[in-house]
């Protein structure tokens, strides 16, 4: 990629930006049914074996694109925090809790 | 979305992830190429105009997509946090310096 054109460079960087965004969106879609599925079924919210898998998955992941394998991990650490805490609201607000 | 198995929902959820993987290992390839030109032309490694654009869009972008806004302005701070670090490091490398 020519790095004389500063501003054709940002596009592609927006471009990358809102298909992130709508990504994450489709993905708190699905944690939100993963939660709701946890809470009827009384499972807790956070599942250290599972994270552990996502964790040694998305650093291989990373290494194959080219990513730097310890952002990925970072990344997906913030995601998780949200997601947990998605996950203890929606189980608070089930009548029956785990 | 029926949330009746937890094993399809986790599959949508690695599927998401390989994705958010792939799209910003291009992102930060298109952001060292922004550190390299502006290490080439001087121009300072942050820049709180763009940023503050930035956010403002994709707080935007979140809403539109059912994104929680918040989120992802700490997504974008991560990397940028992230890109700026990296913007240093190419201009350290330079003979000459902004």
């Amino acid at each position: 990629m020519p790095v004389n054109d500063l501003s054709e460079l940002r596009r592609s960087i927006d471009n990358i930006d809102a298909a992130l965004v709508h990504m994450l969106a489709e993905r708190f879609r699905c944690t939100n049914a993963v939660g709701a599925y946890k809470a009827l079924n009384g499972l807790p919210s956070v599942d250290p074996v599972r994270e552990k898998e996502q964790i040694t998955r998305l650093r291989e992941l990373a290494k194959t694109s080219g990513l730097d394998p310890d952002f990925a991990e970072k990344f997906l650490s913030l995601i998780i925090r949200d997601v947990v805490r998605h996950h203890e609201a929606i189980s608070s607000q089930q009548s029956f809790k785990p």
